[in-house]
């Protein structure tokens, strides 16, 4: 449909799926490790090098890099009417400790290639397009303070807050973004919070479902809601030999009550919605032959419904109350963060794009953050989902098909194009 | 009764409440801690000094002291008939790291203070009566080898292999056995394995049970035979906030599934004697945003009677596969130890001195390990217990009233008498 001209499609028909892969694996190689992954992290050497290569990447067409106060990276293809509000397009490109190839990186990838793909079809769009890094996305591989860059820059943290945050060697973001903008000294300053018409993000899914349904695009629908707990058991050690069981005080039998009970909760749900995940369980002394006399345990619990995050979370203490088992017990919530839905504009956008290019799609909802989160705020935004092997992330053994790398910057490349008008 | 003449009761009598207490303060210097416990670890410079100490305390009386291979020191009262063979008594001197001030001195204390009383009451016994100190009873707190003194003397552990055994530092037991001999050059060398009639060992009771019902004497019938096993499971790492349940191998829901599952099976026992202890538990990777990929954990399960840790520790296994919700699962055992049911010539005659003596006194099963389980392989062995306080044991807080450790050195001064014969 699209050849020969430059209507709908002809933008994807110009995503060339060799030249991302291979800006893929050169990417990989700033902070690839041993065993295949990749270690980036934010403001780090590498982290640098990427944003250096990115640049060097716009040099050929001549597109304006720029970087703000807390270290974004914004590569701006023009408009014809450069005083409207841009489209931001991105991710991040750092990392986990053992990250993957794809987590972040694809984003910002897919991105530009949509944006050398919108070029090649010789396309002139109304608002310009940019390509956009955030720092810091992965809170706590360096930094303790995730989707910092996107925060910043919707306000949501005072830039001051987030420079005064150390990582674990006490060297602060204020420290290493200066140390960034040191190493690229040619790129202009960019004020942050500037007005922007829509963002959207592409990522890998970090889930199973797009693989087993066989489908290549998540038309992502929303960011679920969170609620944290931290559960903490005081019994009493004693002589795992000599104790009667009817005078034990037994932390760790209290614990396993507590969760068994937790999960005929939370795990009576046919549609398997509920996120629910005792992750960390500590125990004391933690001796084969003494009763445990204290048990510390993490809930995470995650669910599109602000209304099942209350109605479910709210029973967590309650249940663990009644299993203590002579015990006592104390539930701290650590974390609740509302469900986001975005608007329907993004979303709108990918669905078309993906239907009209004829690709296998649904709508999903996100289980994990991203920056699209923080985007928000400030505008209209929307991510596109693209399959991952086994659904693994955070780890070095993430991988995705070129193929559906490419489908996924195709929707991307068509959406903006909707969202920045001809 | 015993008033005038040397009868029944006329070493009871003799037994110095004060002097006995005044011994358990002394002792506890060596190794004292700053909470009032004590840490006098296996012949350590304190439990060399505890038998230094011995040794002083019988010079008075003329008692010839000897240490033999394994450091384990003998004090001989002579019998009228010193070709027969002797009654031995006592316990160990050392410690848990943070131990207290009456777990294995308070039975070598008991001994010698009857020894005295004996003596005071002018008793002539036919057999030589001895107060012994084993070395090494608490395995693990300095050498991985527990009841090692006792054990070497029954032929149940070689002595090379013993002195093979080394520390956390790397020094052996035979390095630290040579130490002890050097800094005691005084005292003769004893062969151990020799013939003996019978062996009585006084201990706190290291469990409630006595003072629950306001007994003085426990009249210890036997030691409960223990299964020890360490369950793997192996399941994997995902993501906690996009992994579906339905994807999940979860090792930790895993765990406690079947923890859950064995705690139903060992716990329907309204007699209160199974002792089933779940103790370490160990997550990994631990982190409170990552479904658990592994859990291990131990279990310790006791039983006085054989027959009742077969059949219900080799359920162990099945209902650990019976839970492993799509985990893999293995379950070693890991010890086996017989339930030993002391031979009735020292449990009767323990009964009859407390009886005799007018003393509350119930038959009763050591949920712990002691030095008489090796002895009775050598002659006929038995123990007599004394309350501590709300059971505690291997802990600072282990605490007995000067009363009852009086009460239970009356018991074994009659006993001893019996044993030895006039």
């Amino acid at each position: 449909m699209a050849d020969g001209g430059n209507g709908f499609g002809s933008a994807a028909a110009k995503v060339d799926e060799a030249r991302l892969w291979q800006r893929h694996v050169d990417m990989a190689k700033l902070g690839g490790t041993p065993k295949g992954g990749v270690r980036r992290l934010a403001l780090d050497a590498n982290d640098i090098a990427a944003r250096r290569l990115l640049a060097d990447w716009a040099k050929p067409y001549g597109w304006q890099v720029s970087m703000d106060a807390i270290g974004n990276l914004y590569i701006r293809r023009p408009g014809t009417d450069n005083d409207a509000d841009p489209v931001l397009s991105g991710s991040h490109t750092d990392t986990q400790p053992s990250g993957g190839r794809f987590d972040g990186i694809y984003g910002v990838l897919a991105a530009f290639e949509a944006m050398e793909a919108i070029e090649a079809a010789g396309i002139r769009t109304r608002r310009p397009i940019e390509t956009v890094v955030w720092t810091c996305e992965e809170g706590g591989a360096r930094f303790p303070m995730g989707t910092m860059g996107s925060g910043v820059f919707v306000g949501r943290t005072p830039l001051a807050d987030a420079r005064a945050v150390a990582d674990y060697d006490g060297v602060t973001v204020g420290e290493a973004v200066d140390a960034a903008r040191a190493a690229l000294p040619d790129l202009p300053e960019r004020t942050f919070g500037f007005p922007i018409a829509a963002f959207v993000e592409a990522h890998i899914e970090q889930g199973p479902i797009l693989e087993e349904k066989g489908l290549q695009i998540g038309v992502v629908t929303g960011i679920q809601g969170a609620r944290r707990f931290r559960v903490e058991i005081e019994g009493a050690d004693a002589h795992a030999g000599t104790t009667p069981r009817a005078r034990r005080k037994d932390a760790l039998s209290a614990a396993v009550a507590m969760v068994a009970a937790l999960e005929k909760v939370f795990h009576d749900d046919p549609s398997d919605t509920v996120r629910f995940t005792v992750g960390r369980f500590v125990v004391t002394p933690n001796a084969p032959a003494v009763v445990p006399g204290h048990v510390a345990f993490t809930i995470d619990f995650r669910h599109p419904d602000d209304a099942v995050l209350t109605s479910l979370g709210d029973q967590v203490e309650p249940i663990c109350q009644a299993n203590r088992k002579g015990c006592a017990v104390t539930v701290h919530q650590t974390a609740r963060g509302k469900p986001l839905t975005f608007l329907d504009l993004v979303p709108g956008a990918v669905d078309q794009a993906a239907k009209g290019l004829g690709l296998g799609h649904m709508r999903i909802n996100s289980g994990a953050g991203h920056d699209a989160g923080p985007m928000q705020v400030a505008a209209p935004s929307g991510m596109i989902f693209v399959p991952c092997e086994h659904g693994i992330s955070h780890a070095e053994a993430e991988n995705a098909t070129p193929a559906d790398l490419a489908a996924g910057a195709r929707v991307l490349a068509e959406t903006l194009v909707t969202l920045a008008g001809r």
